[in-house]
């Protein structure tokens, strides 16, 4: 077994938490808590062991929230460790990690020099016995998933990303416009679906005010043969994608998810609204839906298998698969928009 | 002096009066108006002459706004008629105007068919005499006013043309999603810029939840030689287009818009988002924001002396550009966002 806890248990850290729980090869042994909150409850109440710094115990106990010891002695538990520390701060706690000689997983939020830029599909035999992984954010996630299969089919000569952000996480309060589109020319996705694949690729982000899914457009042009509306199916037929043909609002996809039954509706996994194909010559356009809050979900765990070298990629990707539920997500999401 | 008169005083038509009422060769005869509301009372404020349904006329006296008459009186005191009712209404509209025998310019709601699409800068000429001319939308009124000079100076292979389209305007308390983001693929805005000029293009439209502007991208595919990003510059010098290069969002264009002292905040221009610019190849993106209240006033204006023959098409689009500031509201903001 490997002994794993989630430091920083926010809108990542608390679905890598369930993940890791469920997972054969995985013990979780706590998370960290910094705040005497809502979300520190609900982790008891399932369950999960909750360690706090030294100095807030206090606040914790108080609350009714038992508490399994410091922060410090959860880390000193773990063979590897999750950070899903606000954007930054694992920077600092790399310094921390790697005092004690423990490996960890950071978020995408970090530098991109914090560890090995990882993505299951494209680069999982590069993590293994890696003490430091970073796994991508969520949107070059999806376009690792979908490019890496792209890549290995047909010759991609250069892709234009332009992206529609959500304007904030459904728990977030505050940190989005209201009102105002805003963009980012040379957005950051580019450079960083390039530290995992070899891909030309340029990109640009539009941040608008809504909660759920980041819509991704791809403009791809292919060297020689391009894919028709059927290749698509055919190439992402067993990857961690959906396939939708008739979702015409992120609002029906996360409908659809809470009608389900899913869990915080995490559906983790990019949708292809193959609706949206167009070609010309040899260029494709295709969008794609990123639920932003679990979709590094299936990394963060196939990270934690990696660096321990728990099993081989395909192994992992599979084991992984089947306790998030995903190719039944995949499955039911498929046939509700076909 | 041509006598016109606007049919349907709403977003569009109370700014193509404003900016009839201020034209040498215009006689604003009047407005119609078919509720007695707020609109109403401002159009008499500012010296509108406003006609109502007969059976109306009380409403509108007991609310205190003189009547000047029915809406058929004002029909016949008209030479060409301003259609701006709601989407599909001028089509109904069409048969009275022709049993009258009178000019009329219809909006970018209405179907194709319903007279020659027209945009000043690629197709004035057509328009000479025109009884019935369709101003484009506003998206494809700025793809016009930006694709035509490009066609112009370099070969166009193809262009995907992506939308983000504000979800309602500033007036609507109803119509649009609040938190979704809806999408339409094979969006209009391709054909209906392909009936004004002629360019390969493919097009796609995202709703989100926001009032000011819609964003649009375009990933052009040259034939040849493509322009750089200071040929861009020289391109639009004399355009309806403005140049914005540090513009970061499009509440940013609106407040200056409203520092610069401009009623409604209206700014008649596509703002080409000059740091969007990327290259590859033989491909540029580029992404424009739209003014979707008041981009096609200078049209229905430019349609209205084409129809007329009032004008050369220089001296039409210098007098309305004129009239409404626009060189000087491009010069401030191309100075502004430099």
């Amino acid at each position: 077994m490997i002994n794993v806890c989630v430091n920083g248990y926010g809108t990542i850290g608390k679905r890598v938490a369930d993940a890791a729980k469920a997972h054969s090869k995985i013990r979780l042994v706590g998370v960290s808590k910094y705040s005497a909150d809502a979300d520190a409850s609900i982790a008891r109440m399932q369950g999960i062991d909750v360690f706090v710094p030294k100095e807030s115990a206090g606040a914790f106990e108080s609350k009714g929230v038992e508490v399994s010891g410091t922060v410090e002695e959860l880390l000193d538990k773990a063979d590897s460790i999750v950070d899903a520390s606000p954007d930054g701060v694992g920077r600092k706690n790399r310094v921390v990690y790697e005092e004690k000689g423990k490996k960890a997983v950071f978020q995408g939020g970090e530098e991109a020099g914090i560890g090995l830029s990882f993505n299951a599909r494209s680069n999982f035999e590069k993590a293994l016995n890696q003490n430091f992984i970073r796994v991508v954010s969520c949107n070059t996630t999806g376009y690792c998933r979908i490019l890496k299969p792209l890549t290995e089919r047909y010759k991609i000569k250069h892709v234009f990303a332009s992206l529609i952000r959500r304007g904030a996480d459904l728990n977030d309060a505050k940190g989005s416009q209201l009102n105002s589109v805003e963009w980012k020319a040379k957005s950051h996705h580019a450079s960083d679906v390039q530290s995992v694949i070899d891909v030309p690729m340029s990109s640009i982000a539009f941040k608008v005010p809504h909660t759920h899914s980041h819509i991704n457009s791809m403009f791809i042009e292919f060297d020689g043969e391009k894919p028709g509306k059927d290749d698509i199916y055919e190439l992402f037929r067993n990857e961690r994608v959906a396939l939708l043909n008739t979702a015409a609002t992120s609002s029906q996809i996360v409908e659809a998810a809470r009608d389900l039954g899913l869990k915080r509706y995490d559906i983790f996994m990019p949708c292809l609204l193959v609706n949206t194909y167009m070609a010309n010559g040899n260029s494709v356009f295709l969008s794609f839906a990123v639920p932003q809050e679990s979709i590094v979900v299936p990394e963060n765990i196939d990270a934690i298998i990696a660096q321990n070298s728990a099993m081989s990629r395909e192994e992992s990707m599979r084991t992984t698969d089947k306790l998030l539920g995903i190719p039944d997500i995949k499955e039911k999401l498929e046939k509700a928009f076909s």
